[in-house]
């Protein structure tokens, strides 16, 4: 059920017999890339768009590719798109289908990229759209400890240090404490957005390409805030990624001191706090 | 040879017999963050000017100190200035030093403040002193590699992926992604720098202090961008120490990819490069 | 569909009303534990002969047990077996199936166990599964490479140090030093089996049980070596699991140095062996 | 001050002109290798006599030879040794003390050996050692914790989950659960040891030597059980410091584990016990 059209044109450079089940299953990356089908759509569409700009697309062929990639999208949304582990990764899925759907009108998409920086800009616009959400759940977060900290105005306790009691502190302050980290975590991902933010669309294999692309129009499509300089410095650039996993980690070591602090404070024996089982109305 | 005078005020409220040795090798700091003995010093200087202005100091008692801590700094840099174990870290055994020449003058300049903001604060300030020192190294480095770039400007290298030749590329191209990379490093650490760059004494043990201190006179004598805004948070934040730690593994990283690839060139079988052995003039 | 009969019992001593969903989603175990639910029926099974031997359980209610489990054994390979969240994990998820087809006798399983002890036992046996099949690969394994020696005999090829060519040296010599790699690997997963090979049932929530087990018959049924001493170190013992990690680590490790010298090899620079793309017949 | 004669011959075939003193800063490791002072002797001793033993070295040459050694190692021990950083590491520090005082006949001592072997068979002595050590310093743990056990046997506090009160038991059963954990990790180092306690000295750089020397005398005369098997596997592996290392990691984490109960139960909350700042008589 994997006809001869699926195969991956990926492998097919370098392949030349049928693949080891074993290899495929080693290099696939379909079973967790598939989260990226939203940005790999989206980043296609701008491509498409640019090629039809360039002239290297007629205007009827990108009205087929574009009502191609919003039915894929929309049949992966409802459940039914049937992904294939022999075609390795979110790219080749959703390629094969409109190569399969269109035929060379849909070969005609992979002008002038490759799967190299298709890869890099899904990533980077999916990153941007999580530290987007992040931002706006550490904003609640702050609120949330604010309203405490307004709430138990009154409320007097002590600080420590070494886990001795050192001095009596209002509670808002220590709440409030939070809010200070909680902001700084805010800071970093916004630090971290301002790399990833940057269009690696045209970086192709690793050398750019001949194809008189316009990088520009991707960018600004994509919302972008400019392309990257050096196609094989972009090429295996995941810096932004490991910046992106340092925040996210420092976010994370902010919670659990917080956790810990109020596990404690719910002992028998220190007992300042009643944590409720139930949802807040 | 470690007079009485000198044992350890910061352990005298909870300690009320001789510290086993044992415990006194596992606490202390000493041996290591005698290395912060300049900012400590500038430090000092900075909160005995305040407490001058704030007419907590009187004129005389802050030439005393201001005299002493140069003589201080003097005797450490000639080696000459004993350190102490028994005296825990590089505020006491400075401090230790002022009492012992200046007595009850000597004994002033902790008002105000405690150790915990004033290891925060030297850490912030080697920390800035340290990021400068390696912006001037990535910047010498960049330079390096741009004029690498212009010399071999006509030489054109294999680009590879999987370790398989891909495209031919300028050996110039490879050379300046590596600018990019370093760029990045700085932008970095320039980040990190806005953090870091905050001046958190005042903060005292962890609730602040009710005397009459002037943050904002000491944080701009020290050229910092302003002051931290909630005590309990600052007195635990280290989150700087680990960004700053994070732009050095990044640098690293980059570092050691650059190295790899010259390793690999200079094989036998690649044969690209050859590194000269002695010092270049 | 989520019967009230099915409310975890675990949470019903701590929480007097309706959890939260998301504090369920936070806490539950059940989609990635689902994977022991052969260690843990195997471990029923052993634990109700074992009360049946002491009296606990009359031979009909053994009987009844036995027969449910096994039927729920089944409708989880084939996939017929609904696992709930609500039931936090494999541990509720099995019990509450056999509650509700066999009512009180259901319960009766439970009688001196606890889930802490149960998910203890369930890991050992699953580790200890694991450090077998793993055995069996490390073997092939070098099986395989032995075949290479043998078939490669006459072969010379450079030894390198630095990257650097140092000395010729038989092709063999070089494939045989994996298999001492291998056979160390065994070794350590055979230590770590040591330790992994006692049973901890019978350490219930922690300070074992009052009712009259035999630990000594449910760990000789379980195949374990021995018991475990102390409750209170059993029940946060996890040391073999981090153990077992350790030695997959040092497994990667030997693998990854294998394929980074054969990608290497492979290079156009290199060009030492060729790997075949198709399944070895 | 470093005389031609001191200049590193491990260096002299691959340099050929004078290093960057920078190279020699980043290369070096007799700053921290020095410690292995005493292995590195004992190792050359063992070697020493086995060239005696197979004639390699006259009965004189090795009376001067053993001399030698125990004069540079008895001015290690006194502080009178001058190591040179140019020297690079501790082999080569002794090596040249040796060419120095004895010439030609010092140089023999290298026959039939390298550096890489030397260094390998520095680090199972070390190591050795220091489990030997590690495991004196855990018995007297476990001792001293047995002592607890029976002084306050009577003594009955609560056991906890999550950190709420769980099960009263006895404290004795509590402080008896780290005899376990401190017997694990007895056993792990003990295994650490099995792979350890092979001599790897004839590997030489890493393909074995042609000279005829007896690695089983040397191996029985240093303690070892045996000697490794492949010189491939050998030059490279140091699987058994990375176990040393997971075992003292383990073992840190049970004494840490430990540390944060009593730091818990030192808090005016729970207020279990006193913890003595005086030594212990």
């Amino acid at each position: 059920l994997e006809p001869a059209i699926l195969s991956s044109p990926s492998r097919s450079g370098a392949f030349d017999s049928t693949i080891d089940r074993r290899v495929e299953e080693f290099t696939e990356s379909i079973s967790f890339d598939f989260r990226l089908y939203q940005q790999d759509i989206t980043a296609s569409l701008a491509h498409a768009e640019m090629l039809r700009s360039q002239g290297l697309l007629s205007e009827d062929e990108f009205l087929q590719i574009e009502k191609c990639l919003s039915e894929v999208r929309a049949e992966i949304e409802r459940g039914d798109f049937k992904f294939h582990r022999s075609l390795e990764d979110i790219h080749m899925n959703i390629e094969a289908a409109l190569i399969e759907r269109l035929g060379d009108v849909g070969r005609k998409l992979h002008t002038g990229r490759s799967r190299n920086d298709q890869i890099s800009t899904d990533l980077r616009l999916w990153i941007r759209e999580q530290i987007q959400k992040i931002d706006y759940l550490l904003v609640d977060l702050q609120r949330a400890f604010l309203g405490i900290a307004e709430r138990e105005f009154d409320v007097i306790i002590p600080a420590y240090t070494h886990l001795q009691r050192a001095q009596p502190v209002l509670a808002a302050h220590y709440i409030l404490s939070f809010c200070e980290k909680f902001e700084r975590d805010r800071q970093r991902l916004s630090d971290v957005r301002s790399r990833v933010n940057l269009c690696s669309l045209g970086t192709a294999a690793l050398a750019g390409t001949t194809i008189p692309i316009d990088r520009g129009q991707v960018a600004e499509k994509l919302g972008f805030g400019g392309v990257v300089q050096n196609s094989l410095d972009s090429s295996s650039d995941r810096d932004f990624a490991l910046e992106f996993a340092f925040g996210l980690a420092m976010i994370a070591l902010h919670l659990s001191s917080w956790a810990e602090d109020w596990i404690l404070w719910s002992t028998a024996e220190f007992d300042f706090i009643r944590v409720p089982h139930e949802r807040d109305r």
